[in-house]
């Protein structure tokens, strides 16, 4: 029994880390969308959401079915429970990777981002790819450097989200009201990715060293 | 033991109903203190929403701990599982009130929505609230017609939100970049209060019904 329990376990482990990895491309190919109007990218991400979903839901109910087939204590209670939160924020990410990818190409042939705000787009888009590449680091090989250095990118996230804001309140300011709408919901988006990172993070944290640092205001 | 664990649960099920009677009160006072720029009101959202994050957190605990000791299954399991993910939403909604009332307090003395949206975040702040006092009514009646009117509040922020979008873009708008910021991110939040809504009415419907009702797109 403990035997295939393990390898339940253990696979719930691969299965997060594949759902990391889509969310990586996810995340990777909305920013690219973003940043060259690039249509069929946009389209491809918005389909390939669904896939994140159904892992999300597969994963979940594998979770619920081995709580209570195994009713598992300490650790491996632990384990379910953080996996299916992790999951949860995975999902989430990946829905907030679709949102950008529905933004740009709801303004194809345009792109959504343009001077002054797009160099700082650039660089949320090289932190939220660095956040989801970490993610499947991190849940590989449970190596807790690579969630210090996830949070160094959640700062950097937070920081050019308010510069995308000063950008636009500095007086200089020459765009559409369309386009102060995209950048304030894409400058979101791209600031809760790196929220539901760290929140994935603190949960992998919490499984190693078994104490729970507090997650700040969101 | 069994008395004690139906203790626990009925426990678990009134300490939702008082963490959603919070929300409700934080959607109701951030949405007064929006709308009257009553910095004030808008302070104790603030204030108030950590008491809500404690009892997410305490609430959390327990159901861990009810796993860990009752091993339960079938529809304790359920209920257990369904208490996490509706605690966690409500937190989430009190997380979004906080940020509704910071904007309120960012913008003091002067209000942060002014016309020609102003009527619409009357709207949106009255569907908001009943969404929440719905949640409240639900999670103590278990009255599945609570939960099609909660569903009818969603579709009118739905709605709001993007009336809200175009009542910026249809070119008479006059209002500066910060105020199209703040009317954007504050509709966002708005349509987000819905969503939650509709998620945890989703799980009491499942509680109830057995049949999982699949969430759309968020």
């Amino acid at each position: 029994m403990r035997e295939i329990f393990d390898a339940e376990l253990t696979q719930l482990g691969e299965d997060l880390v594949a759902m990391a990895g889509r969310v990586h491309t996810a995340i990777q190919s909305a920013g690219q969308a973003l940043l060259t109007a690039d249509l069929a990218l946009a389209e491809s991400v918005i389909a390939d959401d669904i896939a994140i979903d159904a892992l999300n839901r597969d994963l979940d109910e594998r979770c619920v079915m081995l709580l209570a087939r195994q009713q598992p204590v300490a650790t491996d209670l632990r384990v379910i429970i953080s996996s299916l939160r992790i999951a949860s924020s995975l999902e989430r990410m990946g829905d907030l990777a679709r949102h950008v990818a529905q933004t740009a190409r709801r303004r194809y042939p345009d792109p959504a981002v343009v001077e002054p705000v797009r160099a700082i787009f650039e660089t949320m888009d090289q932190a939220a790819v660095r956040v989801a590449d970490r993610l499947v680091r991190l849940l590989t090989t449970r190596d807790l450097s690579i969630a210090d250095s996830l949070e160094r990118d959640d700062d950097l996230l937070d920081e050019a989200h308010a510069a995308s804001f000063a950008a636009q309140l500095d007086g200089t300011w020459t765009g559409t009201p369309q386009q102060i709408v995209d950048v304030t919901l894409l400058a979101r988006y791209y600031e809760r990715f790196g929220d539901h990172g760290v929140s994935i993070a603190q949960r992998i944290r919490y499984l190693v060293t078994g104490e729970w640092v507090e997650d700040g205001p969101a």
